[in-house]
């Protein structure tokens, strides 16, 4: 991953490529993914945005939706969308970390179609880590193995600077 | 509708009040709509924010999808969660647009949930109105009679400042 | 509810009025109903029965997702379609019983366009009731008060005939 | 493609393997696939079906939505489960034409998961292919490579046999 400033602004996201997300994996399109317009209707990107992070936790952090201490609340959505994705066809996804905080993950999601190197749509979310059994935020934060896991989607210059 | 700021900041969204929105809608909640956390899967609160805005445009303003001469891209997305929703349940959603530029608007819905007062979330999108056949921003601007039935969607004392 | 046959065959089924239905409800449809042909994608329905089956469930006969001992297995879906639901607009839905066996039940939806007689489509499905423990069918069959309140939604008639 | 009957019934289609399908295509499951008890949504599986038929009509048939002289109505839908699938994880389904009449074809799709040999799902529709100016039938049925490419996904044995 370049050691680029990989800004929030609307231009700096507009030149996003595949290398600046450490995790990817692709998504196959489905009919009902496009609207009547014959493009991705909007809040499918919320769906995948939802799909490979939670993805990442469940595969990679150990993180589950039946038992698992901890679980996490949504606080922000966004999405800016530069171009048009539709069925059929296969999509790439990217994910990246942008702010870590005490308990708190800002992520960020590029959208890309197969054989494409511009990239169509930039979105993702803040979520906020709380115990199952109180809602609370743990005084202690992130627990160190999630720390560690979601640094790791992180630029390595942003992992100090970055913090929510 | 009061004659108050609606400010954009957390701390005003989260005071949002039914009255605040000049066209509103119940939705009624679906199986579907819940998520593994028994609550509102946060897409599902974009899919309500597409129907309400597009049930004003083509119910009250006169649009439709298949032959207007104009057509509108979504350019950004966004929404803030303050609380949970969840099937079964009657949901009460209320419309107001915030800014409207030369061809662009910009959309806020609230959501409530039937006989409770306090809103859950505060959402929506920048829309970009363009010719169907050419896809550009025409030099006029929004048609007239469009921009009367949005402004009307304006608290009054936001008509003249709130330009995107 | 009339004491007609309300045969399963297709010519009986295009035939159904909203009175053939003990239990109705109206859904508000939503932009992302509509696929790219402007009408309702098929899979919708399913949602809708779905939501129609288990809103009764929940709100009548006191069942719930979370704690309630028993849950129910959908063996199969079907649904047959006779004309074309479109968003914006408002769908009218009915819900009627048509077999109970030991612990399964048959649930039939009709679909309604307010403001039009006819009959769009009719479809549902068969779930067995198992114990949430052990993933069985209990030997006692359904509970007497959940029979009970599945009665309600059979035609007199058939209450005794139409055993699964 | 063995030369096995293939027969509808339960007992047949729990024992249906994936060289039953010609075609065949994996899916990566999204977040919102699962319901409230963490398993596929029913819907889901129509959406499913919706997309991989299409595709095959898109990528190899040379159908499309926009401006094809022809368009399917689906006049009846159906799916029995024998299991459960979920989130994450990548499902592989099976397409197959059981069925071919003059204007019309059945189609059936099994769902695998990935690494089980097992059946989970055994769904499909009916289609009727009309003239999409006119939305009838045309009497000279199903245009010649149309039905070439929907033969090349129907059993060897059956192609004679079962007419619908």
């Amino acid at each position: 991953m370049p050691e680029t400033s990989l800004g929030l602004d609307l231009a700096s996201k507009k030149l996003r490529k595949r290398q600046d997300y450490p995790y990817r994996l692709d998504y196959r399109t489905r009919w009902a993914d496009n609207d009547m317009f014959h493009h991705l209707n909007n809040p499918i990107y919320g769906v995948l945005i939802d799909s490979i992070i939670n993805e990442y936790l469940m595969t990679r952090v150990g993180y589950n939706t039946t038992s698992y201490p901890r679980t996490a609340l949504v606080a922000n959505t966004y999405c800016d969308y530069f171009g048009q994705l539709q069925y059929p066809g296969m999509l790439e996804l990217g994910l990246r970390v942008v702010k870590l905080g005490k308990n708190s993950v800002m992520y960020e999601v590029g959208f890309f179609k197969e054989g494409d190197e511009v990239v169509k749509a930039v979105g993702g979310f803040v979520q906020i880590w709380v115990m199952r059994d109180t809602g609370k935020a743990p005084l202690e934060g992130l627990e160190p193995h999630v720390r560690a896991k979601l640094e790791e989607l992180m630029q390595l210059g942003l992992r100090e600077k970055n913090k929510l």
